[in-house]
């Protein structure tokens, strides 16, 4: 057996245990269990007690390639849980709401953080890259801390869900006008980055349509006998849509919720929800836990901090106020149109990914980078606790 | 997104849509699940149609290092569910059946092997390998196939199990006896020989010990709450153990077996068969996908036929009269003792295994290396299609 199997498996097993444990803990003192599996993964992490877990020279705790793809396939698999909870007509009835949040949702911490480290002394690319790590919300610990309350069929979830994938597609579309400036340098098409962001949406939308014409007849047909068939189909067509999504450049958990989406008025649907939900149950923990272990916190001296902590700032306010105030438009109702803005605020992938090339390409300091993970590690850790202490505020409301 | 991923989940919806197309078909002809599964890897397999699958350059179907991690999961989650079916008592009950007929399967491939392959004019240590490929059984298959049909419980069912446990174990033994010889080439030193079999049955004994105390309290105490917890910490441990048997030096799959026979008797064991259930309708067609698609035909030509039909009649009657024959004692019934032989034909990983060290240590040629593939090939396919003709006689008498 080759070791690197053996560290996989090691590795999972490692994450799991501290992600459950933590999870028990949590839902003790209240928390969300998603935090404790968050927290779980910083806690048994390769930066953290996991650099110490060395047996016979061998780390027991690593995030290769292989334990990234479980945890990626995690949130592939909870997004097409979303997805399942929306059917079409009402994820298009929502269109207009999901369209002005989410779009103001990218347009304010753009150039609201573009502006601020302008005057914080950072050059135009620098606060643009900076500025484009802001946008995107990762849309996976809100979908779980909602599907833990309960909440995934309230209407501030749907426009929660529906803005975030619009969000997301604008924030990829930003990214890919932001990094062809770079190479460039010869300033802002604007025919072209609007082309960009028409072409993304343009593909997501064809996606969607195809998705809720041809997955329905794909298993409700009567061809499928044999015993898992309807699952394995399933499966493959969520697996092959996010590839499909990843491979326009789009996250590739907006696929799977194409596909989920597509699948909830179909005949199979409880019988695929049982199954996903089973799934779920290691996948999540998984995902949450894998990207606690990522975040690397040794980076940190008093000027990190500083920067952190405006950027964290400039993270909070803009997504609170930019997605909070447009949903009292739609949803005429002040709680759940700040839990609207609350759940937007966990930032994810997109953040990872803009930093990830700054950095390579030489654009930003290490400094700035390690700043960004924190922002990133930091709205993920609000989050799940401010939306909880929304919620509980509700209920003592009704009490 | 990095292209890597995309190729990984692209792969998976391939593999698993051909997998359950086949197994569709296979149904209709009234043929094992497991076979479609094998056979559509082989026919989308990156050495047949997955060559010409193309799209920008980037092939379609890939078996990267994270694609196999997600079959060999599939592996582990099979063995699994095979120790869920089967309490440590009836493991122990069996223990003498199982112990002879596993040495015996193990004892007669090896020595009828190494004696057949010196007189086709091998040398010793190359007689050696290759008999050493022929020992271990690929146990996965033939407990997919009996689950189809119903038959886990049987009582050829738990010596099959029984003896493909033990088999395993002797065969790593064997593997490691036969490499340390080619290390030094000094001779079989008898007493070392006999330490690594008792070493390797002493670590598999503890294990199962410890497994069998350890894991009913784990997930019996009344500490877990959190929906999923019991799920998580039951994974993490078959995992873990996995783990432990894998850096044994043994399958993994040996631990995984041994965490569910200790869950066989809880309080818990529904839940955890209902939640494993789903989890193998993905993960088991992917492992005979992934299996099957790792099979190249391409090195076949007429010397490779002829030594091939000769490994594979060896393969075939050692195991059948090597397990078949001494379960009469046990069993006292043909039928049950000639389905014994007839699953323990196929074999799995630790033939390729054994080839593939042989290759790489230039004592194989890649001729002789290509015929044992197909020998796995061959008896992973045989296998299901005659145990089911075997059921199907047995059906007819009853009507």
């Amino acid at each position: 057996m080759e070791s690197h199997f053996i560290q996989v498996i090691i590795s999972v097993c490692v994450l799991l245990f501290a992600a459950k444990l933590l999870a028990e803990v949590f839902v003790r003192i209240k928390l969300p269990i998603v935090l404790g599996e968050l927290v779980a993964g910083m806690i048994v992490g390769p930066f953290a007690i996991g650099s110490f877990l060395i047996f016979q020279g061998e780390h027991l705790v690593v995030l290769t390639s292989e334990v990234k793809t479980l945890g990626e396939i995690g949130a592939i698999v909870i997004l097409f849980m979303a997805g399942l909870e929306m059917t079409p007509k009402e994820f298009i009835k929502g269109g207009k709401a999901s369209l002005t949040v989410g779009t103001l949702g990218v347009i304010a911490p753009f150039f609201v953080g573009f502006f601020i480290f302008q005057i914080f002394g950072f050059d135009a690319f620098q606060a643009m890259l900076v500025a484009t790590a802001l946008t995107a919300t990762s849309v996976a610990i809100s979908v779980q801390v909602l599907s833990e309350f309960g909440k995934l069929k309230t209407p501030e979830a749907r426009l929660i869900i529906g803005a975030a994938v619009i969000d997301d597609i604008l924030a990829i579309a930003v990214l890919s006008v932001v990094t062809s400036i770079g190479g460039t340098n010869t300033g802002i098409d604007v025919t072209e980055s609007i082309f960009t962001i028409f072409k993304v949406l343009a593909f997501f939308a064809a996606m969607a349509i195809a998705a809720v014409f041809l997955v329905p007849r794909m298993v409700n047909s009567k061809m499928w006998k044999a015993s898992g068939s309807i699952e394995g189909i399933v499966t493959a067509a969520f697996f092959g849509t996010a590839g499909l999504a990843a491979w326009i450049g789009l996250s590739p958990i907006l696929g799977s919720f194409v596909v989920g989406m597509a699948l909830s008025t179909t005949k199979v649907f409880e019988r695929v929800e049982q199954y996903i939900g089973k799934l779920g149950l290691i996948f999540a923990p998984l995902f949450f836990a894998i990207i606690g272990a990522q975040v690397d916190f040794r980076g940190i001296n008093s000027e990190v901090m500083l920067i952190g902590i405006v950027i964290i700032g400039v993270a909070i306010t803009t997504k609170l106020v930019g997605c909070g105030v447009p949903s009292l438009l739609f949803l005429k109702n002040k709680s759940q149109s700040r839990r609207v803005g609350i759940a937007m605020i966990s930032r994810g992938e997109v953040g990872l990914i803009v930093a990830g090339i700054g950095l390579s390409s030489g654009v930003l300091l290490p400094n700035i980078y390690t700043t960004i993970v924190i922002m990133v590690a930091v709205t993920s850790l609000i989050t799940p606790i401010w939306l909880k202490l929304e919620y509980r505020k509700d209920q003592k409301i009704i009490e």
